[in-house]
């Protein structure tokens, strides 16, 4: 299985040695040899993208007619969008969500929606690992991640409220790239908790990631080959290290070395106490929020709710708005001290969650590793290339400072070279 | 014309001394004695309403079944949600907005929804001024303003922007309550801008208003008669002074004395330039999210736009990202800056609006005094009793820090109590 690297089909798009139209009938072929198995998608319309593919002037917009899947915890107007869960199914939204309605309109085609966990929580999907078909692709953006990971897409729409789009990425040997908080519009997502539901992107390479960011968003973020010079790095294995497998340890150990080898100036880092701190406030705003985001489905639809999802809801909503409040003060205070740090590192390099992707299917896997940074609204990558000793991909993840996405992908562009060295 | 005091009759309604259903057949009859020539309602099904008045337990809850009206940009499941534009006329949203859920699990019965302005912009409604039916009310929440204004309810639930709960609120001579950012959840309501809509209350009274918060959200807010201490309160005129009339400057002058005399320490401030400097960024941020908020109604339903918010996002569009990212930073130095400010300030007082309510309905008004507190987050609140010469309400706003909004609606409160004696 070779993974569609949407950079270079753009580059080959937009220089006329391909066809939109030919680039979508690889992806309908690469679907119809591995769907079956990995079941990723949770909607297709190859015929409603073949239309699109043909018109004039496409392969000229920065995503020159590059098929992009999209999460279907995102309203789609042209395709049904049901959130993971059987209270909607066959929903229709009337609207495109910003970043499907920005991704068009930068000549992306929408070809599918892609998998979701239930409301983007915990309870495990019907999507495969193409790495490995026994394993968990990880969650809540199992989809998008398994038809990156399996060449069926060049780039995949995820979301992210703890681990979403990190831990997906790494358990299947691909980018996730988990912007900046909001830089990609969470509006027309299904919300689970608004101040932590992040928009991200999933692609091959880092440099995939940043080019299809750069494309939907008009920033200034297609970094190509570029890596950054000489960053000082700091590995950080937090308070929770112990939770992380041996051979995490050793990703991020080999991880540190090449980039070493590279230039990069690599040490060692204990968080401040106050950081440390914080991770236990994401819980208690994802949670409080939650109570509230299905204020409507747990009074009405209960019994369409997960049993993990009911019960969870069933302990959130007693969470006293105080207790939120003090939880969102500490995150705040943790954002101010995180800033302070980055002056004097340019990335953290952590692990991307306790190990691979575990076997079977009971759980998606862990986001301890990742909640700390979807509550500070860093941005952090998920970087591929490195793997267990019995060949499960083992992804490392790089956090880059509130705002400075690209800065954060150059280095995490040169952790990707350094490592697949 | 007399205003529904919704503490007062909550204490009624707890007390046994009333019904809900005979508070919801008062305002049956208000609203048959007074909608024809106010308009303040989009949808209303009081038979709806009467079943759910005569459930058993409904007077023990916080909100005792108080009749609430919603502003019809946020969605309700059982009444149509249009968002004021013809896009959506018999639109049925699935779901309850969070506020809405909120509101009936405290015991509120929505009666009907209250007419917003085209999505909360700034094209006229159909509604009137109850005070002066030749003139605006004012928008966007002009219903929800009319609707209590007229008597026809207790409480209405309004969303602001720039300054659209403050400004109709003043213009109606009622109470206008815009809660710190999202302490009153925006989900579920059309988004204008993610950055500045904010829910709000309209109330008869500071303490209404209060009262009602405190019972939707559970919070510590219920200030009763309770008035702030020895306030130190600031004039800020801002440097927009010359936009607000004489009859707007005099009203100001009036609250200072008259709350001075209640022993609150006032004193004229001239606003840091930074905070100053702020206020232009709100145009910016507003309109670069709004371009992406609306990028499915302008790309699939431009001509179901009115002009005005057509050509309105034509500009938007052309906002670049460095622009918006420019406006964001100096919306969060500015603060800092008024956080540091609340250090020495109990309160700022300032206009709700350039003067009273414009006559006609060419237009709704200006948010000019509202769009700077709405961009910083703070609690704001229209406290009404002053009138013009000529009869019409003049309103004051009283703006506090962030996160305070108990001691922002006490020394509105104080400035209520000292101008209505």
């Amino acid at each position: 299985m070779s993974l569609l690297l949407a950079r270079d089909l753009a580059d080959a798009l937009h220089a006329g040695r391909t066809t939109p139209r030919a680039v979508l009938e690889d992806v309908a072929q690469a679907i119809a040899a591995r769907e079956s198995q990995v079941r990723a998608f949770a909607a297709l319309d190859l015929d409603r993208a073949r239309a699109a593919a043909d018109k004039a002037g496409l392969a000229a917009l920065p995503l020159a007619g590059l098929p992009v899947g999209v999460k279907d915890i995102i309203d789609t107007r042209d395709l049904p969008t049901a959130y993971g869960s059987p209270l909607y199914a066959g929903h229709r939204p009337r609207n495109d969500a910003p970043v499907v309605a920005m991704t068009r309109r930068a000549g992306g085609l929408v070809v599918g929606k892609t998998v979701t966990t239930e409301f983007a929580f915990l309870k495990p999907s019907q999507t495969r690992n193409p790495r490995r078909l026994t394993h968990t692709p990880g969650g809540s953006s199992a989809g998008s991640a398994a038809a990156v990971a399996a060449g069926m897409l060049p780039v995949a729409i995820g979301t992210q409220t703890a681990g979403s789009v990190i831990r997906p990425a790494a358990f299947c040997g691909v980018t996730g790239y988990k912007p900046t908080f909001r830089l990609l519009p969470t509006l027309g997502m299904k919300t689970f908790s608004w101040h932590l539901d992040t928009m991200g992107l999933i692609a091959a390479r880092v440099r995939d990631a940043a080019f299809a960011a750069a494309a939907i968003t008009g920033r200034d973020l297609d970094i190509g080959d570029e890596t950054a010079e000489r960053p000082r790095i700091a590995i950080v294995r937090t308070a929770r290290a112990a939770q992380a497998s041996a051979q995490a340890h050793a990703a991020l150990d080999t991880a540190a070395r090449a980039a070493e080898a590279m230039g990069a100036r690599v040490f060692d880092l204990d968080l401040l106490q106050e950081l440390e701190a914080a991770d236990a406030a994401h819980a208690t705003i994802q949670d409080f929020e939650a109570a509230l985001a299905f204020a409507d489905e747990y009074e009405y639809d209960r019994d369409g709710l997960s049993p993990q999802l009911a019960a969870h809801l069933d302990a959130a909503r007693l969470i006293a708005p105080e207790t939120y409040d003090l939880a969102r003060r500490t995150a705040k205070r943790a954002r101010q001290k995180l800033g302070d740090l980055f002056a004097e590192v340019d990335a953290l390099m952590t692990f991307a969650a306790p190990g691979a992707a575990p076997e079977g299917f009971a759980t998606t896997g862990s986001p301890v590793f990742c909640r700390l940074w979807t509550l500070l609204g860093c941005p952090a990558i998920a970087v591929a290339g490195l793997q267990t000793s019995d060949g499960l991909p083992m992804g490392v993840q790089l956090v880059g400072r509130f705002g400075r996405d690209r800065q954060a992908l150059a280095v995490a562009n040169l952790v990707e070279h350094a490592i697949s060295r």
